[in-house]
């Protein structure tokens, strides 16, 4: 079969690699429709994340089943389905109790040295009864590649900013009285979505997801911070104010939105130092910073910076495959503000392509067709 | 009037000093009856809080009002009163929504270069209707004086502890479905206080306060570790499971009682890298750091380890004037468990003995008498 395979940075080309076959009984093999380019497999294409070469890219792909291994039970051949980025159990501890992110299976992504890729004509899955979901009637591929990672994560980085945000009067003088009837002891104002102004680093395609989400349940103030004009465009039509870097100081006018104070959280979906010090920065204190982006380096700010300013700070990926289904409630009720999302469907022979002009921003979401 | 002078590191003297004035409109003058030494004067005591010298120390202090400047509402001369660790203004955004902690107007605690301390016959109280409670009846000093500080600092690290996690599954899949009648959408299991297994590093006068507020709000399990035998007796006799530094290997035990996940909730009371990095270690992925001692350095873990254990993290001193009437309560309903944790009354004139045997772990709790 062809394959898209990493052979350094910069270096996607197209070989032929054997079609995979079941491993294990819990295993499926899918033949893939689309196979998404995302923003987190060019922390490998540009070098910045060390790695070996010659696996198979791409951790984002929708498609059929091809063949089953005899313990799925969930799944026929010819079903059409999509997959979460990274294999995920779905009976241990963690995914029991909604951290399938942190699933002890799910540690070696799709596309990576652990595991073959989806940008291929066929894949392996394991896990398939968790890592695979039957897709819903009336979504199209362009939509569906969006739900493997991006949609849920940005989704996540919201509704973690959101949730974190609402919980904060609680550790601050609302407790539940009586957590059988939730009611807040009312010892403090409690700050409301509507009231609180929230910000967005990245309008990439993560950072779009998170702002639908953020405003679709209920942020009514969200600034929207990029250097791309056409991304900023697309985040002002989901309902961002755009902020645009070297041109805006994001950071005096954040303080101005808040008569000095700082925004109330802040998602991060850059995933560099400078993003995550600016995200910091922007911060009321005691506000939230829900960091969705992938960091591999040291914290921008010290142990005293943290106690002076007393954040709920939050890193880490999406439990993606927990929040699936609202998240899909989310796309599906807003298929058309997504619908511009994807401009590029490229065969997959030209990958090397698709990864070019994804790089340079050229490209909102390229998706390869086997 | 007599002082406790700060002259350098393990350099306390009592000195003379010109009796308080009145300043501010809003400030008191209390006569002090009880001043408290307190853990984290032990950072400028041991000179690893760089300060300048020559200022009065305390900032847990219990007494009457001497004098009331023309603004104060609250309170009236000859009005038995405890003062709160730093001013609080009781007005601004922050104190409104709960967040004394961050009241602009506290940056300078008591006991300070910006500040003079209630280790004296008579202290300045600035905003004294935000600053300073009226003291319940049936109260004695020696408890009374654990509610400047150490008590609702503690409570509140107990309580970011409790919260963080019982709202940790709303960002994984158990969101409210309906805000005005908070249900969980049930999408994964929620896990109980009663089934989770906490850790409190570190059993000083603020690890035995948050031990005890995590015991009475409804956690079963709680590991508290400490070097010192008699903290460790403490802090058994309040619930906790007691783990001694150098005698129990504090992480396999930790890892044994929760198949080897690590704990669900820290609070880390000591204040130093070894415990925060200890707290970091000791935790299942997606647990809740809460970090209430005072930190000056370097975060002791990295972005990428931030990322791939998706922590909640929380660092920060507490908002005491804030939670301080719900800490009243966990202490009135605990006065015989209390009772033990102040062991020496000195006067003023024994100062630099009350540190010394303090500092030493000598002594549980130190309180001095002008």
């Amino acid at each position: 079969m062809n394959a898209v395979i990493f052979n350094g940075p910069r270096k996607i080309d197209v070989e032929k690699r054997p079609k995979p076959t079941l491993r294990d009984p819990t295993d499926a093999i899918v033949k893939v429709t689309s196979a998404g380019i995302c923003g987190s497999e060019l922390h490998m294409y540009r070098g910045h994340q060390k790695t070996a070469t010659g696996h198979i890219m791409g951790h984002e792909f929708v498609g059929f089943i091809e063949e089953v291994g005899s313990d799925v039970r969930s799944f026929q051949v010819g079903q059409k389905v999509v997959c979460t980025f990274s294999p995920v159990c779905m009976c241990c501890w963690f995914c029991e109790h909604g951290y399938s992110n942190r699933c002890p299976e799910g540690l070696a992504p799709f596309g990576t040295q652990g595991l073959a890729g989806g940008q291929a004509e066929y894949v392996r899955v394991p896990f398939a009864d968790g890592t695979l979901k039957s897709t819903p009637e009336g979504v199209d591929d362009e939509l569906l590649i969006m739900m493997c990672d991006i949609f849920p994560t940005g989704h996540y980085g919201a509704m973690r900013a959101i949730e974190c945000f609402r919980s904060s009067d609680l550790v601050n003088g609302n407790h539940y009285t009586d957590l059988d009837s939730p009611k807040r002891s009312g010892l403090s104002k409690s700050q409301s979505l509507e009231e609180a102004v929230f910000v967005c680093l990245g309008c990439g395609p993560v950072g779009l997801c998170a702002i639908l989400t953020a405003r679709s349940k209920g942020v009514r103030t969200i600034y929207v911070v990029d250097s791309v004009d056409d991304r900023l465009d697309q985040a002002a039509k989901l309902g961002g104010i755009p902020l645009k870097l070297g041109r805006d100081d994001v950071q005096a006018k954040v303080m101005k939105a808040t008569q000095g104070r700082g925004a109330d959280a802040v998602i991060e979906v850059v995933g560099n130092n400078a993003a995550l010090r600016s995200a910091f920065d922007l911060l009321r204190p005691c506000g939230v910073l829900s960091s969705i982006g992938f960091h591999q380096g040291d914290l921008p700010f010290t142990a005293l910076e943290c106690y002076q300013k007393n954040l709920n700070i939050n890193l880490g990926r999406a439990p993606v495959r927990t929040v699936f289904d609202e998240a899909m409630e989310v796309v599906a009720a807003n298929k058309e503000k997504l619908a511009s999302m994807v401009t590029h469907r490229l065969p997959l022979s030209k990958a090397a392509y698709g990864y070019e002009i994804f790089e340079k921003q050229l490209a909102r979401k390229v998706i390869l067709v086997p």
